[in-house]
């Protein structure tokens, strides 16, 4: 946890701050600050600053919070990510969150195991996944994530929008084109299941204009190909 | 698994393969071949190719292997990483293994919590991990893993060698310049663990010739800043 990420219920007054739950527990455990310190804070969609702590218990802390920073500049990118299994999607949603996306479509595919829609972490942990990768990478604006269980219709009806004037790319292995250079124009891109999508998906995509693009030889997993994609795509 | 990695014990002729492991298991249950199909075979730090599949029961299978391709070129690096912990450690294993690193050096750090050094993972799961990240990324060369249990000498007495003739960077994302761009230099790069590498140790390094990069404002966890270094530092 880099940042502290506070919303408007957790103050008691215009700039006083008090907690007393999971985010409590670590600033009392971890990071063992004393009366005085200044703790690094975000307002959950607002601006970041510095918390000095005010009152210390075994119950509770109290914050003066000042708020005077803007948080990280947005990726210009929408992410279209074939559902992974619930394991990895944790994992992933902690991932885009801390590298700055902030409009993920989690999409269904062929080689998506139709279970992990009803997974616990799609059905209730999803917003609770994405702080902890704002807390993680000091950021917070938290992200829009969209599902979308049929991926006909929402290649057809949507999709269009959602990629007009974007480079728009898939990240696939084969029959591909290298990477594009880092540009900080609107991108799209699409990331396919373990296994990839399927020969019908990537003809729809390329259909609306998608490239099919590889980072190299090798054959990554979906939980390292986000960060290499994400980190060439984009300038610092 | 992209690739069946096969070694020189499990040839029974010149060029026949059988397996009755977990690799077995694996083709027999998800990849469910035929008589005379061919699946994707590597030679532990050979040549890649195929295997005809001649004979397949409940217990065993049987290619005639072809392996006249090579396998992807290694990554011009070094890499440096503190310790992660230990269920961290076996996913950066098969990550690292799976991008191209060759030469990994598990260094010890002020932050390293001590008793991550005896972990089974450690102590007797380095290989397999190694394995499965050749595995799934199409790869058959082997990395060489360095176990450095004691930080000062390891930088003072072996790290002038290692790091000479290479562009010697830390990923440290305080009072850092932005990453350099991609490059066929050999490089050496420096990944500290979580909450990063502490004072002296970011002076050491930069006293043997390292520069502190950054890759943004976000501060990524070690499983995500690895991908997104190594993807940013080489052409593909």
């Amino acid at each position: 946890m880099n940042l502290i990420l506070l919303t408007e219920q957790d103050f008691s007054s215009s700039n006083i701050a008090t907690l007393d739950d999971r985010r409590f527990v670590h600033i009392r455990t971890i990071q063992k600050p004393t009366i005085g310190e200044r703790l690094k804070i975000g307002l959950l969609n607002g601006n970041k600053g510095y918390g000095e702590v005010t009152a210390l218990s075994d119950q509770f802390i109290s914050l003066a919070v000042t708020l005077e920073d803007t948080p990280p500049a947005p990726l210009p990118l929408t992410l279209l990510l074939a559902l992974p299994r619930p394991k990895m999607l944790k994992r992933i949603l902690q991932t885009v969150s801390s590298m700055g996306v902030k409009e993920l479509y989690l999409i269904n595919s062929y080689r998506v195991d139709k279970s992990f829609w009803g997974s616990p972490i799609v059905e209730s942990q999803i917003n609770e996944n994405l702080i902890l990768g704002l807390e993680q990478a000091g950021d917070t604006v938290m992200p829009n994530v969209h599902l979308r269980k049929r991926f006909k219709p929402f290649v057809e009806d949507e999709l269009p929008t959602i990629a007009q004037n974007s480079r728009a790319l898939i990240a696939h292995p084969y029959n591909a084109k290298p990477c594009p250079p880092k540009s900080s124009e609107h991108t799209t891109l699409a990331i396919g299941p373990e296994g990839g999508f399927i020969p019908y998906e990537v003809e729809k995509l390329n259909d609306n204009g998608f490239d099919s693009v590889h980072i190299g030889e090798r054959i990554l997993r979906v939980e390292n190909a986000v960060p290499a994609l994400l980190s060439r795509l984009f300038p610092i």
